[in-house]
């Protein structure tokens, strides 16, 4: 956990390169301004992301009275990422160019029952080929999902990823994830325990690199690069669905804790011997703002209502939105009791974290939108004190895809640059042809 | 609140020191190892801080088949450091040599009445120029505090730092301070509102720099840098007092905010519509966990104990615990009471920042010690999941001396190299005398 200088250096590389998928084509002066490194240093890790073949130079622009600027971009052309979204009923994956732009997509649906590791395994490995065009091994294509051309403007839109290089894949699983072994520690769904589900997929997807992870984090790393959070020092990414999490991301970079479980703020206690949770405590936030809880409040507030869509969680909220956005006073008095507990968990993460920003992420902040926020920000100006306050904002997420498969995906954008670099460290210890970056005497 | 190249090098500069500071004399290989850094990266920081005045070389030891490893040490006999706890009723100041250990004290009074910012400065002037031996100025020679030697074993004991530089002082105030600018923003026990106490105290005491903090702030750093977080990544200091708070150190270093006001635990939501807080809102940890609200669970379980001293909190919470040592049920069914909320409070930390170390500190963790701690950890473990707390230690504060007086000066420390460190960068930009440190192509 203690930083060393090559967490350094590669939280450098992460920091020049999420600045340059922002703001590409760009020059290393702005680069500098931007990251706040030295222009010395930025040059070198220009130079490693260009050897990398992440990058290419695309031309010059006049600065005020000194040579020509370079610039450099993305190289959207060139290889190409995955990210899988493993949810409760399907499976979804998405392929990426470089600047993180969809190119993409397939789903496959797990039907009930369908909860061994080897079955979850073989859809997430025919989807991923899907996507790759890499058809061998036996496995079926998937159907792309039409109609899904990703943002506009993207000018790359290949449609398929075939013969472009796949950098690695990342895969978020529900639950308890060992990162490092590649272990789902604890999927509740399907009463997985200890499955190690990397291997599974490395047999079955062997050309690149996988890694594992969970949808929190996913999220969490998907806003540091694509979204609100980026070029914010700290940010918390609260994510409500079922299940309620807030991804801390810290110093630019995601903080995991001792065992890679923090952000566990669904089951920290807002009402001491409150609504019962399952995971055997009472009163987790988790009981009244995940959509369980939204629905629960409905059920209090008005039990007759005709906004219930029995045994259908997604589409009461999605009736219970409309409604709101009507103006119907039983979903507004959701809204508000569902704010005064959102807002409350809200304003301890001000008090306890102090961020720049807040950014509010999930299918249930999705659906609930604007007309939630607002009576969030309400409850948390009435809590929390003016001086942490006013460095605060709190945002809805402007992620316009899966934010799940689009931070799998940097997860595996970020392993390739920390597997480069360390294998640059090595090339260099060994006395290696890069001169460029050779120190002699390494600085601190 | 980026990290830029130079935060760095600061904090790889704090994290040698602190290696230093705890394993005196030691070789640069050894401060490799426990730091992470590469060998060649700890040569340069320990070169300036020789440079700095900071080190002595202090002999050798032999090296399995090389040649023998030079040892350095904290120069302990060299300048000095001022800690000033500035509490509700006095100012209380200690003298330190720069292996963070005590060489004298003083303390001054604050009677009730006392408050205004002239008065409480004079007195914060007073006490400090009696322990660094600076008289002029008009100022009396306050008496040292008799009968504290300083913790025993350490090798300097001048009883005064005549004659010796000081590098700097800092001052902590209670409530909310704004570091940059000096300021008191608000003090609750003064009514101190944008108090400039700085610029008071700068005017009273000209002779080295001066720096403001607060309490929660001041124990966290002295927890990481002399007592039990140190060598952690991530630790959580919860500090119980009258107040309650939770300072984080995470990666090595104090996690501040954007505001510069994370950590205030006390005021986050424990039981929503619970016990009134004077923040306006209820049911926060402060209101069960810090002195006041436990000496309102007694009122609760034992309206007519005779472990009350009417009017004196501190003197009931020492009975209750002297209490709770012998046994007496009342005292034991207040401890689980206090237990109750605290382990739901510290449960909920390890859920959100799953931090390697929990160290509970201040006054009323050291008075209710170990009784306390043995309860607390038995809800936490029925109240988080195995695999988050089986990464968590959660220990009592070891720091035998003031950590707010010893955090001040750790501040002190730690501005003294942060600045030294860009004086040096700034030499080295207009290329000055120090070649070993020239970078001409700074690395990532």
């Amino acid at each position: 956990m203690r930083r060393t200088s090559r967490d350094i250096r590669t939280a450098n590389r992460y920091g020049v390169l999420r600045q340059i998928i922002a703001r590409s084509p760009v020059s290393r002066q702005d680069l500098a301004a931007a990251t706040g490194l030295s222009l010395a240093t930025v040059a070198t890790l220009v130079g490693e992301l260009l050897a990398l073949g992440l990058l290419t130079e695309v031309g010059f622009e006049e600065s005020a009275g000194g040579r020509p600027r370079g610039l450099v971009g993305v190289d959207a052309g060139g290889a190409t990422l995955v990210g899988v979204d493993v949810a409760e009923t399907r499976v979804h994956v998405e392929l990426f160019d470089l600047a993180l732009n969809v190119l993409d997509r397939a789903d496959e649906e797990l039907r009930p029952g369908e909860s061994a590791p080897e079955e979850v395994a073989d859809h997430i490995a025919r989807a991923v080929r899907a996507v790759t065009g890499r058809t061998r091994d036996g496995g079926q294509e998937a159907a792309a999902v039409p109609g899904s051309p990703g943002p506009p403007g993207a000018p790359e839109r290949s449609g398929r990823g075939d013969g472009r290089p796949v950098l690695g894949a990342g895969v978020s699983v529900p639950g308890q994830v060992d990162r490092e072994g590649g272990v789902s520690v604890h999927a509740p769904r399907w009463d997985w325990h200890d499955v190690p589900l990397l291997r599974l997929l490395s047999e079955r997807l062997p050309d690149h690199p996988l890694h594992l992870d969970n949808p929190l984090r996913a999220c969490t790393v998907a806003e540091l690069w694509s979204g609100a959070a980026r070029g914010h020092g700290d940010a918390v990414v609260v994510s409500l669905g079922t299940g309620v999490g807030a991804g801390l991301a810290l110093g630019g970079a995601l903080h995991r804790g001792a065992t890679d479980s923090a952000g566990a703020w669904g089951h920290t206690t807002l009402a001491l011997d409150g609504r019962p949770c399952h995971c055997g405590n009472r009163g987790c936030v988790e009981t009244y703002v995940g959509a369980p809880g939204i629905v629960r409040h409905l059920r209090d507030l008005a039990p007759g209502s005709p906004l219930f869509r029995p045994g259908d969680q997604s589409a009461t909220l999605a009736a219970l939105a409309r409604a709101a956005r009507d103006g119907d006073p039983v979903a507004l008095a959701v809204i508000r009791e569902t704010a005064r507990f959102l807002g409350a968990g809200i304003a301890d993460l001000v008090h306890l974290v102090n961020p720049e920003i807040i950014v509010v992420s999930g299918w249930v902040a999705r659906l609930l939108g604007e007309e939630l926020l607002t009576a969030v920000r309400e409850v948390v100006a009435r809590r929390a004190p003016a001086r942490p306050l006013a460095g605060t904002e709190i945002v809805l997420s402007t992620i316009p895809t899966n934010p799940v498969a689009l931070g799998a995906a940097t997860f595996a954008l970020e392993r390739h640059l920390s597997d480069a670099g360390a294998a640059a460290a090595a090339e260099r210890r060994r006395g290696g042809a890069r001169p460029a970056a050779t120190p002699r005497a390494p600085r601190p």
